[in-house]
């Protein structure tokens, strides 16, 4: 094959979508929504969507000329899979690009650290910066230092996060990355080290967005954390070095890519799904988020298969999600449009399955989400009694504009072994467990964009019982 | 506590060894060992060694200033622990030095990649060496093109390594990395890069020896070799650029570092035991060869304990094994003792569980050897029919002299997804399994030198059945 686009255009161009089928009630609803889920398990677009972006645009930062050639192929791939109205929505976002880092331990024990600096860190001086360490094995410890205790110091917290299913271990410990940076400044230090948000136990750095906090910043390894432990329990200071470069950028041009699928009775009312298309620079972004841009772009692509729904798909590959962006500026961009929105939702925790879900209040008994729930046994999925609660940063900002949304939980229990770190390539992404993904989403999409329901409407008569 | 050391001292300090036990004769002998095993399984000594050489020393490359440290280390731990006859054996050896590398695809689609210079790499020039690559998916496949065919090229073989619980899978492959560049080189490449020999699948580049080829040579990450495999099924030529440093040393100081515990009644019999206390660079050595020295080190310790035994018990930390050099240096330097090396034994294979051993030809029905092999089941270890074959790369200049040695074979099962890596750090090590390894050991030596065995003699009636 000549490219590993060309094998996606062969194995499911759409050069003009079916005729529209015949409008699905309830009970055909079912049986459409199963057809769909089952077609989705053998289906290898989602495959080759990450694939493809992965192997032939790699890693991808926002400001970066990946990101660039990410656009294009987000424009390239809605386009050869069939999908109409392909274009792109620029917005501007401050960024943050990292140059060479290094760290290493001068005294007592010489030797190098594994590190990745956290976005806004500021760089050392030229020559780097050397300083004793405050070592705190909580994130609480260093929280509890009066003012000025941390001065001329490079603080250092070595707390590790919680693995678990839900994920909920990454909300719980993330403020020690977003946050630590400028807790350690106002506290007088002039450098600041985190054990990596990893729940993996290796030597692997993982990156992320912190607060800007006018110190140099910088996520240790769960192993060279350890490894400064075992150095602090001698008694011993501990002189570290570090050297790093960086730059900022306060109005990077970036761009969310969308594409369509146009609804045959009601194209005004959208259905907006979608993955981001930006990626942390370490590895090539497979489970973070190329995953979920080949979820969201495979399982709108098999609804049309199925002949045009009545309402519009639309697939948004966000461009700026890392480091922030284009949730705001796709909430903006929308604004006039909101009230049509029907429903959001964003794929952005991986490729493993989708192990529970919540559906928009009061939509639940719906003849449309009953239908849709008929599928989730087979797949493995749990019906959660609970309203969706997060969504997705990218569609915040049209959440806050009163847009019904769904959660769709993918199982995260390994996620964070490999998340913003140079092993997010395509090896972690399990191709069965990407499909069920996609037979979720296809089923979800196929049933709300063939019915009428009404979400908003729904949740206002749920809150008036 | 003051620092890891004391910790070592505080729990095994032998200042006077205690005064000489009986002369075990062989129920006794069965009793002593499986009283030894035991204790081994609950002595924290093996691990506190390999914790403190792993965080006070880290990487210690030979030639580096880290490997004078970890001689020092050597001589301080050794007689720490009450071992007599303390001191260093210099010798020469030749060794290459890492400097700054990258590579990185220059297109079809630009990203960089992970890689680790190979052993004797040469550097490239300044400025780095770009080309396009000829990509072999077998060893074979590369091995089969003709002389002249890869002129200009960067070669690039991405076969991946076998997982075995004997390690075969090393032995099956090595060749790629240790004569891939002079094979490459043959047939008119200008560069080469392997797969690391690794069973992981992740995005760790493993380093290692290789014999110098005149090319720039380096191991890609597992992920990244896959990554070009993707590449190449386009069919699009791709271009490579590596940009790598390093420096060749022919005459290095390096150092066997030796502490004993003498015999009683036999004290110029000696067994030989030891691991190497030099690592590859990237990570801190500990499953390669930490774990060995701590091993050796405790196995020795314990035996001690139970009174001096007969024969004389030696512990060598080899100083050049991963360059090379040690083993000859050691067999060279004790060429006139050989004849009363009773046994030699290197434990170089991580700290994984040993699963099955073979001890010397003829030996297995001798009172002595059935008294350490009745210790076997309650370890969970095999006693093989098979007569030892390897020894270890440190005793090899022994076994050529006619030394006995033995077999005792870890589970190699995980050892190679982290082997030369810089995932090599001390979590890799589970205290349980690294304690199953002195129990052995200590069950061996414990037997052998309070007996009077004769190997070679055993070998010789054998040899005549």
């Amino acid at each position: 094959m000549r490219n590993l686009m060309f094998s996606i255009i062969a194995a499911g161009a759409l050069t003009a979508l079916p005729a529209a089928a015949q409008t699905a009630a309830g009970p055909d609803l079912s049986a459409g929504a199963r057809h769909l889920a089952e077609r989705a398990l053998a289906d290898p677009t989602a495959w080759k969507v990450v694939e493809s972006l992965t192997t032939e645009v790699g890693p991808r930062p926002v400001g970066s000329p990946a990101m660039v050639r990410a656009r294009d192929w987000g424009v390239a791939t809605l386009k050869a899979l069939g999908f109409e109205n392909v274009h792109v929505e620029s917005f501007e976002t401050p960024t943050w690009a990292r140059g060479p880092e290094s760290a290493e331990v001068v005294s007592p024990y010489p030797q190098m650290l594994r590190i990745l600096g956290l976005g806004h860190s500021a760089p050392t001086p030229p020559g780097g910066l050397t300083a004793p360490i405050a070592l705190f094995r909580s994130y609480q410890d260093m929280l509890a230092q009066p003012p000025g205790a941390l001065a001329g110091k490079i603080a250092v917290v070595t707390q590790a996060m919680r693995k678990t299913q839900d994920g909920s271990g990454y909300g719980a410990i993330n403020a020690q990355r977003t946050a630590g940076p400028a807790e350690a400044a106002r506290r007088g230090a002039i450098g600041y080290l985190t054990r990596s948000l990893s729940t993996a136990e290796d030597r692997e750095p993982h990156a992320g967005g912190a607060a800007a906090a006018g110190i140099p910043a910088a996520a240790l390894s769960p192993a060279d954390a350890e490894q400064l432990e075992r150095m602090a329990a001698t008694g011993k200071p501990i002189v570290v070095r570090l050297d790093m470069a960086s730059s900022e950028n306060p109005a990077t041009p970036a761009w969310n890519v969308v594409g369509e699928i146009r609804g045959r009775e009601q194209p005004d009312e959208v259905l907006v799904l979608g993955g981001h298309l930006d990626s942390w620079d370490p590895g090539t972004g497979a489970i973070d988020d190329g995953a979920g841009v080949a979820i969201a772009t495979a399982a709108a692509r098999l609804v049309s298969e199925q002949g045009r729904p009545r309402r519009t798909i639309r697939v948004v590959m966000w461009g700026s999600e890392e480091q922030g962006g284009s949730g705001r500026a796709y909430g903006a961009a929308h604004r006039l449009e909101a009230s049509k929105i029907i429903v959001a939702g964003e794929s952005d925790l991986g490729a493993d399955p989708i192990w529970s879900l919540s559906v928009p209040r009061g939509s639940a008994r719906t003849p449309a989400m009953q239908a849709f729930l008929s599928v989730l046994p087979g797949l493995k999925v749990i019906a959660s009694p609970q309203p969706p609660r997060f969504g997705g940063s990218d569609i915040a900002g049209l959440i806050a504009q009163g847009v019904p949304f769904v959660d769709f939980n993918q199982d995260a229990t390994r996620y964070f072994d490999v998340h913003h770190s140079a092993h997010d390539t395509l090896d972690m992404v399990d191709p069965p467990s990407l499909a069920q993904n996609v037979a979720v989403w296809a089923a979800f999409l196929y049933t709300v964009a063939n019915s009428d329901i009404d979400f908003r409407k729904l949740a206002q008569q749920e809150a008036r019982k």
